[in-house]
């Protein structure tokens, strides 16, 4: 089923150089062997893309929608063939690999929805005032459209939902642009298997094949060729800030500047509020080293900073912490290259004069294998050396005690922008909570209480998102169905005639959507 | 009630360089002399916005819609002042300017009601599923936000809706956005008079001072040092390419990247269909010329390239539009500069090998004024050279003769971004006029049919913005209420108490807006 070709459109291709992927669990490569997409088929498969963006982004709601669902099912009809294969890629386990294909077919079917329901068009019409003195008003229709050829970057921590049908190949579709993948490297045989179920759906839906391309390769030079390429509008990625930087950079650089939905780096601070740490820190201790180590804490998401109040209380959270990290197996990670990076950062923490190491988890007798680790500093030191706020990708995390509320605040107030921020609180705490809220919703993208920001539900009200550097764009999210608007935008038709209107505007409003009329929603 | 000063906040200070304005009709410099702001203002007034973000983006509707009242009310107080400076600094004539008040006054009470409306938060709700299988889910409530102190650039033509309290002010304060303004120095008067309304109303609603600075100058390095402060989080700008694309490269090359909204250029295509040429090619002509001309054609909408199929019916337009420009009276410009740069890019049009001179306005008995000028050439050499289709600011328009409707495709097809494109067309013109509509739709942010682009409504259905290099966001607007959308981001909270919540997320829904329940629009 895998046979390591370049899918343009709905054809197969090779490329010139090869490479293949490895069993992080063994560090041995797997078959067969990728081939590796240059410019050439950069160009094709954008030629592709550009072909096909204005018949795609005119399809009507029912047609999208069905084909976002026709995905859906050609990837549960992979089967187990998906499951084993992304096993083998990423040495993630099944469960989370087929929890992780039901995420990816829900949200599908979620854009599948918000396409039939057609608000993400937001249809608005300020009807003509003929008699409107000094002037007449003329009428006014607007509807968005989508903004042309995407191209996304899989990430290497979800092979299936942030990969070649994750969330940015998802919502894009859903907005009307055509789509072309840079594979991962870490998983190109299941990057392939998806991108075929991809390539099936498009022609069972009798769609333009250039709709979707895959190009797999390793090289910074294939995913800064495709960004640079003119017929490219807009670009999702997920990954590291050096990767995304760059990208951003490339797109800035270009005669007509795109935008770049990159989600880079993030340590999602988790504030333990003192009454909360009174009376649950030791239950909150297992729970912390849980989300921490959860994944070997590959996750955007990963709990990477606590902060609290200096004392007994947290010196028995840090001990309980330790305990439990102490026990903790240690997890397999997605590369080689991964695992390097971690270790480098766990070091660097270890030899800090500033930092003490407070546990690190148990080693294990595999390669490329995560030890979680857990540090202490003060907030002092903390402020006192940017470093310390760096991701340290993987279950490393540290925790910095504080002299006070202020001081809590402080560090919050002089952290970069973050994805998500988690306040420990309870019934005593109710004025320290609420002096830093506010503090938080300048900072952060998700502020949650007395959870955990490992988990990221697919939902209306997500954001997964957040300031610079969490984000290059902060006005947006990448999970959730708000991330369709990032590939739309508006256009308005003034005083044209019914019979030359796009069909949603039209006075009948055939497509039945809900808009917007004189100011007022109306639905249909 | 002109002094020159700097307003920063509440209180007003002197610079060390001066300026004066000039009157453009006469080349006089008016009094006073204006201090220019400098790097120390730049400071003082980011640190005064960064002081008043947090009270002032989270005021609740009704205080902020009685601001942006009070800024309104404060205008219309100043009375005929404002008319009378504007009119010395500007050239505009007094209709034009008491208009341009009423729109601003109507643009800030606009706001003032989709501020109390509610909608531009998007309050969205996914109510807890405790009992969900596999996972039960959090609750999760989101709202936008505003991005923080906003960085304003005065338009020169529009010196009181595109200025000091026009449309990106506007927007910005209904977001929540403290503004600094860099004042247009063409119109420094004026604006100061703004500026103290504008510093009244923040007074007489008991804001924090640092929601409004103004800081009036001549330098590009009081703009660039303005967008570079780290406190600045977005930009709104209208005015040329190359000072839109400075500003975008300054934010760009930020430590952290902000949004700029440059509303740069565009020559406006206006399309001629066959029919609409025969039967009504000597009524367009004039109403063609009227457009072209209005307001010296100092508009961003004004209609600098004509299309249409080249035969009798072309050449008949062309010598009506011709005799209607020979008679039109010349107009003052709003500054020398402006005059030199329009004459500039006139005589370089008149001694282009491919282009023909069709007429000339009259030759007027005062300086800076402009006179029209209308030139042809074909399709082929409008393709071959791209000057032809950069933007003359002023009273200049190309018309292009194309062999058929594939040649007026293809001239569409080979324009970069557009505010707006604009169809005559009669009955006879349908299958080609629906041929190009998708064409329009990728290039544009507003199509007309059978009117002319000048004139920009401000309403809901509204879009001044259009792709690159119309606007640097092309996901925009920067006339119309989807203006506030610019300075807004989503932030998520999840499972936080209800007393915890912001107002407006709590489950009473105290600030009675319209909120999406899981994925329903329900009003309040």
């Amino acid at each position: 089923m895998i046979n390591g070709k370049i899918l343009l459109g709905g054809s197969e291709r090779d490329g010139g150089e090869q490479f293949a992927a490895v069993d992080p669990s063994s560090g041995a490569t797997l078959d067969p062997m990728f081939a590796e997409a240059g410019a050439a088929e950069v160009d094709a498969a954008c030629a592709l893309a550009a072909a096909a963006y204005s018949s795609f982004s005119e399809t009507d709601l029912d047609t999208r929608a069905a084909f976002l669902e026709a995905i859906a099912d050609a990837i549960v009809a992979i089967g187990d063939d998906l499951i084993v294969r992304a096993m083998a890629e990423s040495g993630l386990p099944r469960a989370r690999l087929e929890g992780e294909r039901g995420r990816t077919v829900g949200q599908l079917k979620l854009f599948a929805s918000v396409v039939r329901a057609g608000d993400f068009l937001d249809v608005t019409i300020d009807p003509a005032l003929p008699d409107r003195a000094p002037l007449p008003r003329p009428d006014m229709r607007r509807r968005n459209v989508a903004l042309g050829p995407v191209a996304v970057f899989g990430a290497s921590n979800f092979p299936l939902a942030f990969s070649v049908a994750g969330g940015d190949t998802a919502s894009a579709f859903a907005a009307g642009c055509p789509v072309v993948v840079k594979g991962h490297p870490a998983h190109p045989g299941t990057g392939e298997l998806v991108g075929r179920a991809i390539q099936a759906a498009v022609k069972s839906c009798g769609l333009h094949e250039g709709v979707f391309s895959l190009l797999p390769g390793t090289s910074n030079a294939l995913g800064g060729g495709l960004v640079a390429d003119a017929r490219i509008k807009a670009v999702g990625f997920t990954g590291s800030r050096g990767g995304g930087l760059a990208l951003v950079k490339i797109a800035a650089g270009r005669d007509e500047p795109i935008p770049v939905y990159a989600e880079m780096s993030s340590i999602n601070p988790v504030i333990l509020l003192p009454e909360a740490l009174r009376t649950r820190g030791a239950a909150l201790a297992p729970a912390f080293v849980q989300s921490l180590t959860m994944g070997a804490g590959q996750f955007c998401t990963n709990p990477g900073v606590v902060l609290a109040i200096a004392g007994a209380e947290l010196d028995a959270f840090a001990e309980a912490a330790a305990a439990a990290l102490t026990e903790a197996k240690p997890v397999q990670m997605l590369t080689p290259g991964i695992h390097a990076s971690f270790e480098q950062g766990v070091a660097a923490l270890e030899s800090h004069a500033a930092v003490t190491t407070i546990a690190r988890g148990c080693v294990g007798d595999g390669v490329n294998q995560a030890r979680g680790a857990i540090f202490r500093t003060d907030a002092q030191s903390f402020l006192g050396d940017a470093v310390l706020a760096h991701e340290v990708f993987g279950s490393s995390s540290i925790i910095v005690a504080c002299r006070d509320a202020d001081e809590i605040a402080a560090v919050l107030t002089a952290l970069e922008g973050q994805l998500t921020a988690t306040l420990h609180h309870d019934a005593g705490d109710a004025d320290m909570a609420a002096r830093l809220m506010p503090v938080l919703a300048q900072k952060v993208g998700r502020i949650l209480a007395n959870g955990w920001p490992t988990g990221v539900e697919v939902a209306h009200a997500m954001v997964h998102g957040g300031p610079f550097p969490a984000t290059s764009d902060g006005r947006t999210t990448s999970v959730g169905t708000l991330a369709i608007e990032r590939f739309l935008r508006p256009v308005c038709y003034q005083s044209i005639p019914d019979s030359l209107l796009p069909p949603v505007l039209r006075d009948a409003n055939p497509w039945q959507v809900t808009r917007r009329i004189d100011g007022v929603v109306t639905p249909a």
